[in-house]
């Protein structure tokens, strides 16, 4: 094969066939796929389908703790986590920039098929645009998954006063790693992206037993959006206390210096569960001891009035409304 | 909502959900949808399913006969009944260039819409993301979906000798549209984009009770690119008749003028099947009667012997291999 992308690569003759050959089946290799059919049939039978999708324009494409190919696997397989749903079959759709190096390419194939593993899922079916140089930035990859829905009654619409809202870990790591990476800070720490496959976590859960009413990974608009989500598709307030919200001092620090809040940073892998109070204490224990989320922690509560808002409590007493943030909020970051 | 597309249009937070809430929402609109999960759940129950993804990055967007939203619904839906499934639901990833102009994207959701509901489809899942001026051309769309398997044994490796190929109509319409727009040549003529949905066409094959062996439309790499899959999919060589296959006189002139071959075009509604001998007639006759394949030919058969290959007869009693297509065929037109 050529060193770099081709137009060609993109055109359905000979060089998409070798491509497609030579990188996508060695490294996604399996039977359905082989099948080379305009769809892949999938081997699903009875219960209910989750569906998603989920597009990554990230730069820069590698970051500590990732990269573009493991965070377009996470990101669309975390979707049908955050739904109870376990991931089966994706689809993958690259679009590519004339000039792209291959080696690249490789790299970010073999991130996919090492995140897929972890999910026990399957790209089986895909596609591969070339737009001509200077028509995309290097690379943009949009996955599609289906999944098997394991807990059905998960729903951002559910939630009501007392349930108690807990996050699965520290918020606003990955937002920090990829806004200093861009802006060329040093920040002369080990921070890394919390980039990461959220399926085992909730397969941990429901072995375990404990009833949820809603999970959402906290990516683009942070802690912030999901719970202002909440608040208005469940018509209730949340109240959180700003304490209890894990930070670690390496992303208050970047805060503390820019006058950002830890809360409106992106996040790829930790994630918001609403349950009711009796489970609270069991489903923080479970996380903490039973999966990778150490430092899970309760943080609020649902409660009446003030419907769609997400209500504050600082150490010193004071309330406030937390804002939902707006417009860009920082570089893009996902 | 601003006139056109910005970067925080992107960003997950207040104008994301405008764009959502009145676009998106507005034309494909459906309970699922409207349900806002990570994951959208879909009531599928039983039988096996298809799954396709394709990415669309054509220039221009607009074309006769279509444009870029109209091409991925059909697109991505043909990719289901090509495979004998009726399209069901769809995901939809959008990713806009800062800047792109909010009334050109309405007018290809309602393309998206319109053809949606051709083929009974649903648009269920979605995710915009927004990349810096410059970084994009205008617009490219990745769709997904899944389909119920209604003819469950088709199959690209199912070709046997003595079977019949028959294709639905004429052949390089929609790349010679697609190319003369982009080269400024005014045709004057009427040809338009042969862009349309299959399902109804596959429908009326499957209600008139005509078994298939396989299907496949002859998108990227034209007529050529489907007629060498099989042959080495399925390990047999296939005779074509050059003379039986459907070309437009005004495809043919510009095919002489430049030196392309018809078979080479790429094609967006035009699509090729196989099947055995004693069913030939009668698929032709339903296609050419009761759908709108109103030209659907027996261009060759299935034969043993040169495997992989494509043996063209001309008029002249001649016999040639049909090259395959390598390389960039035309400027981009998929």
């Amino acid at each position: 094969m050529k060193e770099s992308i081709q137009l060609a690569h993109g055109g359905g003759a000979a060089q998409s066939a070798e491509l497609i050959r030579e990188l996508f089946f060695r490294y996604f290799s399996n039977e359905i796929l082989l099948q080379a059919e305009d769809a892949a049939v999938l081997p699903m039978s009875g219960g209910k389908l989750a569906f998603t999708t989920d597009g990554f324009t990230v730069s820069p494409r590698q970051f500590p703790g990732g990269d573009i190919g493991k965070l377009a696997v996470c990101g669309t397989c975390n979707d049908l986590a955050m739904m109870g749903a376990r991931p089966r079959y994706m689809s993958a759709g690259f679009i590519l920039e004339e000039g792209f190096a291959l080696s690249e390419l490789e790299a970010l194939v073999r991130s996919m098929a090492e995140e897929l593993a972890h999910n026990g899922c399957q790209i089986v079916t895909g596609d591969t645009k070339v737009v001509p140089r200077g028509s995309a930035d290097g690379l943009y990859i949009t996955t599609s998954a289906v999944g098997s829905v394991e807990i059905p009654s998960l729903s951002a619409a559910a939630l009501q006063p007392g349930h108690r809202i807990v996050v699965s870990g520290p918020v606003g790591d990955h937002g920090t790693v990829i806004f200093a990476q861009r802006e060329g800070m040093d920040l002369q720490t080990d921070l890394v992206s919390d980039c990461a496959s959220l399926w085992p976590a909730v397969q941990e859960i429901i072995q375990n037993g404990i009833p949820l009413v809603a999970m959402r990974d906290a990516t683009r608009g942070g802690l912030s959006a999901v719970l202002h989500e909440w608040a208005q598709q469940s018509s209730v307030s949340l109240t959180v206390q700003q304490d209890a919200i894990p930070v670690r001092p390496e992303v208050l620090g970047i805060c503390e210096l820019l006058g950002f809040e830890p809360y409106h940073l992106a996040n790829e892998g930790t994630f918001v569960l609403a349950v009711e109070a009796r489970h609270a204490a069991e489903l923080v224990e479970v996380l903490r001891t039973k999966t990778a989320c150490h430092q899970a922690s309760i943080i609020g509560e649902v409660c009446e009035g003030h419907q769609g808002k997400v209500i504050l409590e600082t150490a010193w007493g004071t309330r406030r409304f937390m804002e939902m943030g707006s417009g860009e909020l920082l570089p893009r970051i996902c």
